[in-house]
């Protein structure tokens, strides 16, 4: 045994890290287009592109990810060869704040910009659920005016629009931080530093009503909650009649964003911070009217978003169609999209409040919800025709021919593999190849090529049943070379059709 | 003093981390906008997209950088809570290995992929050297044959066309491993163990050819080199004749590439590896020649790349234009893109041979040259439409303004900070804005809007010498509220023109 453990060589294994993945030809293609569909809205709207590094250092990020399972706050972090605790940001805000802070002299005020790239969680992996994964925010930075909301909430619907999706199938629900803060007020856990833990408690409790109901927010309000695995969640040990405030908050949404204003003003009453946040709330609702977006954003008392830093208005978008997850389970696909107002962390480096306002779109998940949807079949993945070398000594001959397909704009390439004709066409297959062009010694001689009608070659091989059929099948032609061009123009728009 | 350190707010420092940095705006832009062209090229050749995430074990990366000055071999790394070393990937190649390996069974073969994304070096930072940079690269996996090699190097030069490069601009140099390998056999450094170091002494003091010139590689060669600093490198202690061998060999390119093989066949003649490597240096040059790029892709034998990986055709592309350099010296600016063929990278992993060749497009460089020649203006930026609102109770009109604008296809935003028309139209400038929309109380009531012409403003600005005819200049006008969209346009088109 040891014997033969000696023997083997030590090879590296061939495996991702847990909890990262690749991503293939038309995941990656069907990616890109999304940011830049997304980001293009961004830069219509007047934000300006900004790439940070992905490496920051750890005092700069910050740690504000909430429920973190790891002893260092869910980031990926290694000390520098000078001391320095390097980290991988774990979002596009922080290093924002870390910019603004750094570069405030230089940048316009209000600076509105857009960035987009991958982000890294040191969490547990889990399905679907990877520690590396797009972000694509949008941030106004440097105005307190609640305009900046709203602005950022049209055009996140705007962006949903430009990628496609159907205005009944997403919505955007508003909340304002100060409304909620004006409910705790009133129930007593006010703005006092001893009650801070408690309100971070009912902040989360809250923000899980989507997936545990009224019945398990209530728990936690309360004394707690176990869940199906027997873990208990401590609660925030409320009163009933404390809870029934904080439920009544939550409930309050209505018909209009009009009437769920009006009732707000109404639980607010008593506080300081609450009236102004309804105000707010009013302004918003009165400018999403304006330009005609009332009815893909609305006010919501319901939403609350899990992050400590907001302190106004907080928005989330949300898909409303449903799926069936991996359990089977038809369900509202949920959230895709989140953000708010945060007026703290530019302050963090300077000492002076900067307010600032925005969105965070989860690209990864918004793909894979219009993937479950049906609404991405992978169609815009037209493969290369390949062109089979049946004669390897004449390789610049094929070449040639390859040429003169791309620079007519079909994308093209020559089979570089070995092996048989059997073996080629596997290869065109595995390639989705629409066409294969053939041109052994005896189309050379005669001035001839051969195409192969592959895509429909595959519809065909679906209906035909006997090898007769098959071989009778018109899915290869033999045509002069001359017209090697137009005549896979015309599979292809054949195929296309 | 202990007091005041107590008094003051331990506040996080807002800097990037050593040798990393931000892009804003138009550079984010124009990087972008680079990167599509490329992967455009190498998507029409029929190269598939692939992503794999930064993060990697640190035993997939293996152990490939040359010249590391860091005790880690050059790569950020840290331990994940399994004990796995985990770490950023240095290169776009070393992650294609391990996902060949890991996936082979389901890729097509050969498999043609591309690869955009950062790298990250834990090297020392220095002027225009950063920690992280982007790569842009394309490979073929699978195949021996050489018909791969050219295809790579074809592609490549189309792809700096579609960068918008001169052809008179750019060079690929094409050398073979095999022939520098049957030199090294002939004066006895063949394939022993013994003189593997020796070997890469060599390797890499050709490399140094363009920096050092023929005087510091044959110092490197012979018993070392001291350098400006006074730091010394130690040599490969050849003798004088072994040296001028290698020396023959890197001096032996001709006018064409037929000459320079027909040379290098005389200095290979004893030995085995060498004539196999002219030969297929012979046959890319025949394949280049074929599609019409002799003069753009050409054999030299001066080439050889740093990494020790490469096993076959080498190539690099250089940009022949002369910049001058910070230091105020004029030079050619030099590599902008290199590859070759490196046949063990996936046996690393699975025990079998599988040939490779690919390049990496170094793109952050190439902008850099691009700006030091003055090829990039930045014109492409232009600023967005900037609305002044004049009266702030009235935003829900700007905004309708401001989205009559975009709807007709013009970057437009509200400007949404505070201050008089003066800060206001600052706000505009650093902006960028080509134009500035104000409707006051008194435009309003009579309906209509004044338009800012900046562009044309700034041009006069420069012209303009008193401040009466500044007065009396052109570039404000007042217009009906319904010709705003007419107007702008027209405008826009005058700035452009």
């Amino acid at each position: 045994m040891a014997k033969d453990k000696k023997k083997k060589p030590q090879r590296p294994k061939a495996v991702t890290p847990r909890g990262f993945r690749d991503y293939f030809g038309e995941e990656v293609a069907e990616r890109r287009v999304m940011l830049d569909r997304i980001c293009e809205v961004y830069h219509h709207y007047g934000f300006d592109p900004l790439e940070s590094s992905a490496v920051e250092t750890v005092e700069a990020l910050g740690k504000f990810l909430p429920d973190v399972d790891r002893p260092n706050d869910g980031i990926f972090a290694w000390q520098d060869d000078d001391e320095a605790w390097l980290g991988l940001r774990y979002d596009l805000t922080a290093p924002l704040a870390r910019v603004v802070a750094q570069h405030r002299m230089d940048l316009p005020n209000p600076y509105r910009r857009y960035a987009v790239g991958p982000v890294w969680r040191n969490e547990k992996p889990g399905p679907g659920r990877f520690r590396q994964f797009y972000q694509c925010d949008a941030d106004t930075v440097g105005t307190p005016t609640v305009a900046a909301d709203a602005e950022i909430c049209m055009m996140t619907a705007d962006a949903f629009e430009a990628l496609g999706i159907a205005r009944e199938d997403v919505i955007i629900r508003i909340n304002n931080r100060k409304v909620l803060n004006g409910v705790m007020e009133a129930i007593g856990l006010g703005d006092q530093e001893a009650a801070a833990a408690t309100r971070g408690i009912v902040l989360r409790a809250i923000d899980k009503l989507d997936r545990l109901g009224d019945d398990g927010v209530r728990a936690l309000l309360g004394a707690g909650r176990k869940d199906e695995s027997g873990d208990f969640t401590k609660g925030a040990e409320l009163s009933v009649e404390q809870a029934d405030q904080i439920m009544g908050f939550v409930t309050a949404g209505r018909e209009t964003s009009a009437a769920t204003c009006a009732r707000l003003s109404e639980l607010v009453g008593g506080s300081d911070t609450g009236p102004e946040g309804v105000r707010e709330l009013e302004t918003i609702a009165e400018l999403l009217e304006a330009q005609g977006y009332q009815s893909r954003a609305i006010i919501d008392p319901s939403v609350v978003r899990g992050l400590d830093y907001y302190t106004g208005p907080v928005y989330e978008a949300e898909l409303t169609f449903e799926i069936t997850d991996e359990d089977g389970q038809v369900r509202q696909f949920g959230s895709v999209a989140g953000g708010g107002r945060y007026d703290d962390l530019v302050k963090r480096f300077t000492g002076q409040a900067v307010p600032a306002t925005g969105i965070s779109i989860g690209v990864d998940r918004l793909l894979a919800a219009l993937h479950a949807k049906g609404r991405l079949d992978g169609s815009r993945a037209a493969g290369p025709v390949v062109i089979l070398p049946m004669d390897r000594d004449r390789m610049a001959d094929y070449q040639t021919m390859c040429a003169e397909l791309r620079n007519a704009g079909i994308r093209a390439e020559v089979f570089l593999g070995g092996g048989n004709m059997a073996k080629q066409l596997k290869y065109a297959d595995k390639r989705a190849a629409p066409v294969a062009v053939i041109e052994g010694a005896d189309e050379k001689a005669q001035g001839q090529v051969t195409l192969k009608d592959l895509a429909l070659g595959a519809r065909l091989a679906a209906e035909i049943e006997t090898h007769e059929e098959w071989k009778a099948q018109p899915a290869q032609i033999t045509v002069p070379r001359g017209e090697l061009i137009a005549q896979v123009r015309a599979m292809l728009a054949r195929a296309e059709g």
